[in-house]
C-alpha cells in the first residue's frame, strides 16, 4: 500500500466540527452553509452570554437600542459599505408588479429560470454590522453632551460568505457597545475594553490571545486599506482557537473608527468638532461555539468558574 | 373663513400614534416606514412577553428551535409563498462580480442609477413567517412519533408593506407554537389555544375579540383563496384595537393548515399518513404596542394584574 492510499480521507476540521454540532443537535441544518437553526441548549448559552455582557456593561449606563436585522438602504449607501465590502452585502428586493407580472414570475420559477430581475430593490438591506443603524440616528439628535454617548446595540448581521466553518456563519448575532465622543473619550474606552474584554474571555476559561487585525476589504484597493488599518492599529481582535489552531477565531473585537462615521453623518461633540467613535463587538455565536469546543457539549459538566460567570 | 380652511388638518390616527411612540422614545425612526429601532423600555416589555409565553407553554414541553431571520431560498420556493404573497416577500441579492464590476457598481450608486441588476439572487430570502423553516427540517427526520410534535419557534419576520401604522411593521418578531400530527391532535391543539390565547390576552387586560380571518393573498385569484380560507374556518385572530377601533389589530392568531405543508414536504404521522399542522402565532410588537396604548407609556403605572402577569 502506498503512503497516499493508506492515509485516511482528508477531513476538513471546520466541516467536521460543524457536523458534530449538527449530530449533537446543537445546530440544525437548513441546507444552506452558514444558515443554521439553534437548539434550546445552544440558545441557553447564547442567553447566558448576553446576560453576562449586560451585567458587565450595566455599570457604564449605556443607552440601549435594538434594531431589526434590516437597515435603511439610504443609510447603507451613505455608509460606504459597498466601497469596502461589496461581496459581503445583502440587499433586499421585492416584487412590485401586477397580476400579469405575477404569472410571468411564477412561470420563471416553475421553469427554473432566473427571476431576480423581476424583483426591485427595496428600501432596506440586511444589516452588515450591529452598530450601523445608530450613527445617523445619533447625528440627527444634534451635538453630543460633554460626556459623549455610550450605546448598547445588538442584532443579527449578514455576511455573504457561505462556509462550512460554523464560526463563519452568514447570519449571526453581534452585540456591541459603541462610544461616541472626543478622541480622548473614545480611545480611553477602547483601552479599557482591551483589558475588560480579555479578562471576560479568560473568566470563560477560553484560551485567548489579542492581535492586531484588519477587515476583509474587497479587491486590490482593499489590500491597501487593510494595510492602513493595521498600520494605524485601528482593530484588535481577541482570538480563540475553535475550528483551527493556526487560524483562531475572532470572538471579540475592539475597533477605533477615528472620524470615519462623523465624516458621513454629522456626529459632533459639544464643541462642534467631528466626533470620534469606537466599539467593542462580541460575536455571540462564535463565543458560544468556542465554549462548546473547549468545555464540551454537556453544559452541566462545564467548569464551575465558567458556570458561575454565565449562571451566577 | 370657509368650512374647509377652518377645519384642522386631517391627522391619521395611525401615524399620530407612531409619532407619539417616537416622541416618547419607545420607537426610534430609521427613515423607513415600518423599520424602527426599539428602546430599552420597549424591549423590557418584549422580553417580559416572551417570558410570559414561555411560562405558559413550558408545561407542554415543546421542542425549541430558533432561526436567523433568513430562510433557504429553495425552501421558500417550495413553500409556494410566491404564489399567494409575492408582494410581501423579500429576496436577498448579492454582488458576485470582479473589480471591474465593482467600479461599475460604485459608478451606478454615485450617479443615482439603478444597480439592482448588478446583484445576483443569493441562496436566502428574508423569513416571511417564523414557522417556515421547521417543516422541511421535521420532514427530513422521518415519520412522526405517535404523539406527534410540538415546536416552539420565534424569529424576526419580513412583510414588504411600508405603512405609517406602527402595528404594520415591515420587520417584526413572531413567536409560534406549531403542532404537527394527526388531524385530531392538531385540531385539539387549536381548540385549546383559542381558549388559552384569549385568556392570556385578557390577563394582560386588553380588550379582545376573536374573529374568523383570512391571509392577505395577492390579486383576484387571491380573493378566492381568502374566501376559501374563511369558509373552511382555517384562521382565527384575536383582535385588539390599537390604532383604530374599526380595524382592530390581530395580536394572536390560531391557524389550521390542514395538509398544506405535508403536501410540500413529506411530513408523515407514524402510520405514514400526511401530517396535519396548526399553529398559534403571537405578534410580539403588536401586543407590546397594544399594552402601551391601553395602559400608557409609563410601565410602572400599569395595572397590578398586568404587571403580575409580565413580571411575576
Amino acid at each position: 500500500m502506498s503512503a497516499v492510499s493508506s492515509s485516511s480521507p482528508v477531513v476538513d476540521p471546520k466541516g467536521a466540527y460543524r457536523d458534530e454540532l449538527i449530530a449533537a443537535g446543537l445546530l440544525i441544518s437548513t441546507g444552506v452553509d452558514g444558515i443554521y437553526g439553534r437548539s434550546a441548549r445552544f440558545e441557553q448559552v447564547v442567553d447566558a452570554l448576553q446576560d453576562s455582557i449586560t451585567r458587565m456593561t450595566t455599570p457604564d449606563k449605556p443607552e440601549l437600542m435594538r434594531f431589526p436585522p434590516l437597515l435603511s438602504r439610504k443609510d447603507f449607501l451613505d455608509s460606504g459599505y459597498l466601497k469596502g465590502f461589496p461581496h459581503l452585502a445583502g440587499t433586499v428586493h421585492c416584487f412590485c408588479g401586477n397580476e400579469a407580472d405575477h404569472r410571468r414570475l411564477l412561470e420563471c420559477v416553475e421553469e427554473g429560470k432566473d427571476w431576480s430581475d423581476m424583483q426591485e430593490a427595496a428600501e432596506v438591506v440586511v444589516t452588515p454590522a450591529a452598530c450601523y443603524p445608530i450613527y445617523p440616528i445619533v447625528a440627527r439628535r444634534g451635538p453630543l453632551p460633554a460626556e459623549g454617548l455610550l450605546v448598547d446595540v445588538s442584532s443579527y448581521c449578514f455576511r455573504h460568505e457561505p462556509s462550512i466553518d460554523p464560526c463563519r456563519m452568514q447570519m449571526f448575532r453581534m452585540r456591541e457597545n459603541v462610544r461616541i465622543g472626543t478622541a480622548e473619550q473614545v480611545l480611553a474606552f477602547r483601552e479599557d475594553w482591551l483589558k475588560r474584554g480579555f479578562a471576560w474571555v479568560e473568566k470563560l476559561e477560553l484560551p485567548v490571545a489579542i492581535d492586531l487585525a484588519n477587515d476583509p476589504f474587497f479587491g486590490r484597493a482593499g489590500k491597501l486599506m487593510a494595510v492602513g488599518q493595521i498600520d494605524q492599529q485601528l482593530k484588535f481582535e481577541m482570538l480563540v482557537p475553535v475550528t483551527s489552531e493556526e487560524n483562531p477565531t475572532a470572538c471579540v473585537s475592539c475597533n477605533y473608527h477615528i472620524t470615519h462615521f462623523s465624516e458621513i453623518w454629522p456626529l459632533r461633540d459639544q464643541n462642534g468638532e467631528m466626533a470620534h467613535t469606537s466599539c467593542v463587538a462580541f460575536g455571540i455565536e462564535r463565543i458560544t461555539l468556542a465554549l462548546f469546543r473547549h468545555h464540551g457539549f454537556d453544559i452541566d459538566s462545564w467548569p464551575a468558574g465558567v458556570r458561575a460567570e454565565l449562571w451566577p
